[in-house]
């Protein structure tokens, strides 16, 4: 097996990045854009910096330097983790970091300051904010740093693949062992324990929901135990390189005996929920909205009398989140571009008996579907 | 050696939280509190749901039953993870959250809405709630729920007193193993292993500061390999029972030759840090000011020339957040009172050359300081 070397992020990316944030800003009609601790700013910067009641702000205006507004503390860390040219602006414990985000934004034009503030900034830094500039109005930065977020270069879309590649092998691992008679909580561990394994930094979530838990789309594991005869939801992930995977597979056990195999009506939930997440996945392609690729699952699902057991929207981006643009939801008109990076996860979901569901992290390929994650799409019935 | 059971948080104590927090919201002024996941949910309800672009927002008000605003989708998991009397509002996929949240807390008297919003509400969400209710006030919701998440309860110091055992364990097992020659990262990556294999669920933190990063206080740990004759800042922590850990111990490793050991400046900077960190733990009692436990560290040090060298605040509050109010800072004047868990860490820093730092929780007991980090808090010398 050849395994791609984890690509880098060069430093001239960064500074690349920073310029492309300015002319959106201005595009957007921000007079600044207020970054915060996050994905925004780690996407921007490279610095990926906790989060903490202490402001750290990144302050980007189309027509001057980017600043970075950090608590002296911080100084260090924030010079040795920042990858572009940032300048770095330091206030003390007993100083406002609104304030001196505020003294950096006033005075221009004097028409009230519109300004753009990154989706995970705190409440409590975004009201100190608006109590410093009370004449700015705010908005989300991310009418202006979607375009580039959602839009995966090829060294992004080789740590998406290396980190679903870790994530299959870890389905792969996890069906192959025994499940039946130990809890959804242990299990749930061996899968992080995996993911690490595999190279992951962090295993983010590793839901595990067997018989009737299969039915609520975002159960955690349970101290449940696994039976015979029933199946089990696996929706895992973590990133790696910064990057994050999310793959969902439904498996049934038997514990061995072939009369514990899964009924007619699972057979055929499953049968449904799989030609639906192939045909949506199959409707990729540059150009279309976000929204069709929801309906194409939901249409399949639907036709089948399961609508009403299909809660939940059809996918999210992915990237330096978990969850980012683009959403594939009923209303988003949002055209896909080549390059964007997203889940196709139908489910099916019967309330207090079972559910199943199939997730693939896909790119949007010049020519159509690129899947990331390749392992086996077919109900996995094993002994477990 | 007795090891006292983790408890577990009776279902009454959240309805009695919930009741004090619909008082102490109308006694601050406000119409509700808008809460987020986070913290503070978790605090109220024991529900621990992920943050994420989806809200779910607890809304308490003095009058009323509180409500959950929670996606369809994750409705079973709130009603399996909540464990107090709350009324479940889902909303879908194509519905907005904030309108959900608008309608209820709309309507009453006619006079504009004063409401507080959990200070780890995502920017996101408190935009959208802002446009959804354009007459309304939001301030933080801190205001109203400070005083009740400050004063810990039995139980809370029982899993603080557990968390920082378990540290104080991981310290010395580090302090006790080889050192010199490994990677500061390889060395964090055993804190991490070694604070869950002591019943952390989560290793949030890891600093291993070594040489010149020591003076550093918010270095995180890098491929610098650590020589004889210099520190190591260990501050490690993470969470047992939901409750936090947080210590850090300063080290000098010889690497087996006393040759290495500290030179005579360093041993007096730690000299004057152990002095001020012992003096700011001794002044603390019910009423003192935060800001007097800070002057205390603080005039010891600056009394010995080293006060611009202590560069952050002396310690921060700690419970279900790894940092919370009190904190120990100039300007804070809040009186201690009995049952506040906080640190106690000043450091001394000079920058490219050397730095220390001395941190314990210490609880604010009725006669006088609980310290619950109890392993020797003299510079450790060892071979490393």
């Amino acid at each position: 097996m050849t395994v791609a070397a984890r690509p880098a992020i060069p430093a001239e990316r960064f500074e690349a990045r920073l310029a492309a944030a300015g002319r959106a800003a201005l595009d957007a009609g921000f007079d600044a854009l207020l970054i915060g601790v996050g994905a925004d700013l780690g996407y921007l910067t490279g610095y990926n910096a906790h989060e903490s009641e202490r402001l750290t702000m990144l302050v980007v205006r189309p027509s001057n330097r980017p600043s970075m507004v950090v608590p002296l503390l911080e100084k260090p860390a924030a010079e040795a983790g920042s990858r572009a040219t940032i300048d770095i602006v330091t206030w003390r414990e007993t100083e406002s970091p609104a304030a001196v985000v505020a003294a950096l934004v006033a005075g221009g034009t004097g028409s009230p300051l519109h300004l753009g503030v990154s989706d995970r900034l705190w409440s409590l830094h975004l009201l100190r904010l608006q109590e410093a500039l009370p004449g700015a109005t705010f908005a989300s930065a991310t009418a202006a740093l979607r375009a580039l977020r959602m839009t995966k270069d090829p060294d992004e879309v080789t740590l998406l693949r290396l980190a679903a590649e870790a994530a299959d092998r870890v389905v792969d691992q996890i069906a192959a062992g025994r499940l039946v008679g130990r809890t959804e909580e242990d299990v749930s561990r061996e899968v992080r324990e995996r993911l690490v394994a595999e190279g992951h930094e962090t295993a983010g979530f590793a839901i595990v929901a067997s018989g009737p838990n299969s039915a609520s789309p975002h159960h955690e594991a349970s101290d449940r135990v696994i039976r015979a005869g029933e199946p089990i939801v696996l929706d895992i992930g973590g990133t790696l390189g910064g990057y994050g995977s999310d793959i969902t597979r439904t498996l049934w056990v038997t514990g061995g005996d072939p009369a514990n195999g899964p009924d007619d009506e699972y057979r055929h939930l499953y049968a449904v929920l799989h030609a639906a997440q192939a045909r949506a996945t199959n409707v990729v392609r540059p150009g279309i909205a976000c929204e069709s690729i929801d309906a194409a699952a939901r249409d399949v699902i639907a036709a089948e009398g399961f609508g009403e057991a299909f809660i939940h929207r059809t996918g999210h981006g992915i990237g330096l989140e978990g969850h980012e643009e683009p959403y594939l939801v009923s209303g988003n008109v949002e055209p896909l571009g080549e390059g964007m990076a997203f889940s196709i996860e139908p489910g099916i979901y019967l309330e207090g008996r079972y559910g199943a569901r199939i997730e693939d992290i896909v790119i949007s390929g010049p020519d159509g579907p690129i899947p990331l994650n390749t392992t086996g799409r077919d109900l996995r019935i094993v002994a477990g």
